[in-house]
């Protein structure tokens, strides 16, 4: 095989917002696939807030990206060998492919996806982790009631905007919270939340009371920083609130700003929980078949921001998610 | 009854620390009961740290004290009047007295407590709110394993000592952290936690490191600030962090410090939840059975800091919690 695989590689830990110094750029030939592995052309990446994390040194969920290793990305694409026998040239599949063009997995890491279904890019997203971290996140960690409250951060984007939808499927009221007028619009008429307060131009506590008179049962929140502490104030008696991520956090340079509401859980009786979707993974053909399920019959919309360029866009459009400019699932096409 | 009353007013919210300006002394007859109702002669006082949350104006699990109203307290003593049929003249009690010398209760509201199984302090210390604050916070809401790492702050302080006392009879590793050397000693030599830590004189995180290698398990909160933030590093997979209080916050007058670290609720798929004692009003006597088992067998001590100087010394005694003075159960002899 002849062809090139141009990869982005950490080149160096960020302080503060990634630059086109924490990436190097390299090609080398396509690898080939050993016993049990299949070589995949990708054709979408998933760009992802998780990244950022990954992108630093020290303990969490998952090893840091080392540095001069290629950029940690979930992507989809199309096998184009294959020596696993479950697997044929043809499958599009979707894996932890990176941020390059060609990947080389381990067969019983990659997932064959049904395009007939819906297109590739949705098994990235609504019918992919995306989907499935709304949907154990949401319906394990917050335990929504059909009548309950449920406030959604981040409600225009990947994760958000699928919640909002699971939330209304199970009977909830959803109420979300998004940065601009066009993103509030999208997340009541395109994706059904009730009603969408823009922490642009609107004060979100002021709102979260309005929207929120009995009080919040269920706070999924995405984002962190002001607009959490806003929300703890307002928790209904016995809230849970469901930590998948804090987005307006992860470049701050001056350490975490924690949740000066946190009192609030004591005097709500209240718990804030945060989980990782891979902890469900013995459960994801189960909330893949609900999503599916949802998606067939029209309650479930997947909506994808579709980035160009190739992997030499990487590092431009992963700051499109910290600027807040995507909405619906940013990917890029490779 | 020509006897007069004593009584502590609330007059004036605090901002910061509670001063001299925040108070009204006040004495007027003493009252008569009305059916149903007993007069106790008030014995003993329970100093709390939730005390101060009281004296604030605002939405919490309980109406702020009013200005001019007497400072509502817990009380210990004897009834010397009673038109309840449940209670006579000589029966001792504890209940929502009020600082005052006198009080005026209904009878279902004031519990007669056991003085042959311990003195009447201890019914406002282990054997009373105190103890069951620790034993329903730390089992229902921590929900320890044998072998757990359960690590307690306040150790030394009312709660955290008998809160570190069930965690030994559950079968759990107890760390404590208090301040200076004789509470940290008190913590192991009389209360059996397996080390403590000097949060005055040691780095509290290292030393969560050192004596947690394999993470917190279980984090039972009632100091909040610097050290929640010190635990919130060091939590196990799993984690239940324990919402009992934050008396490092009550007084800051620059907002409360939320916990930088609350991330680490998702690192390591944890919680954090609040609770109020009073939520558990109907198992209340299960608690109460409980605790009286293990202190007639010997498992669980009390210890009472008793101050004196009756209700003139109460605004000063208060201060003592603020100041991290007092070892045990803090009460004040009337």
């Amino acid at each position: 095989m002849d062809a090139v695989n141009h990869q982005v590689r950490l080149a160096a830990r960020p302080v503060g917002q990634p630059n086109a110094g924490s990436w190097e750029h390299t090609a080398e030939p396509v690898g080939e696939p050993g016993e049990g592995e299949v070589l995949v052309a990708v054709r979408y990446l998933s760009l992802d807030p998780a990244m950022r994390g990954w992108m630093n040194e020290g303990r969490s969920y998952i090893a840091p990206v080392g540095i001069g290793e290629v950029m940690r990305a979930l992507g989809a694409g199309e096998v184009i060998a294959s020596r696993h026998p479950g697997l044929a040239a043809g499958d599009l599949v979707t894996g932890m492919t990176g941020v390059q063009e060609y990947a080389v997995l381990p067969g019983d890491a990659a997932i064959a996806v049904d395009t007939t279904l819906a297109p590739l890019p949705v098994h990235l997203g609504a019918l992919g982790m995306t989907g499935l971290t709304a949907y154990f996140g949401l319906l394990d960690i917050g335990r929504p009631r059909a009548g309950d409250t449920v406030v959604i951060s981040g409600a225009a984007g990947a994760v958000g905007g699928v919640a909002g939808q699971i939330a209304k499927v199970r009977g909830c009221r959803a109420v979300g919270i998004a940065g601009g007028p066009e993103k509030c619009r999208h997340a009541v008429r395109d994706l059904g939340f009730d009603a969408a307060i823009d922490y642009r131009s609107q004060d979100v506590a002021a709102e979260l009371r309005r929207h929120c008179p009995d009080g919040i049962d269920v706070y999924f929140d995405n984002v962190g920083g002001e607009i959490l502490d806003a929300a703890l104030a307002q928790l209904a008696r016995g809230a849970r609130v469901v930590i998948c991520g804090a987005i307006s956090q992860y470049n701050e340079t001056g350490g975490m700003r924690g949740p000066a509401n946190y009192m609030s859980l004591l005097v709500s009786r209240a718990s804030m929980t945060g989980f990782l979707v891979f902890d469900f993974a013995d459960r994801y053909a189960e909330g893949v078949r609900e999503l599916a399920g949802w998606y067939r019959d029209g309650r479930l919309r997947s909506f994808e921001d579709v980035a160009t360029g190739g992997v030499a866009a990487f590092p431009e459009t992963l700051l499109r998610l910290f600027r807040g400019e995507n909405t619906g699932k940013l990917v890029l096409r490779v």
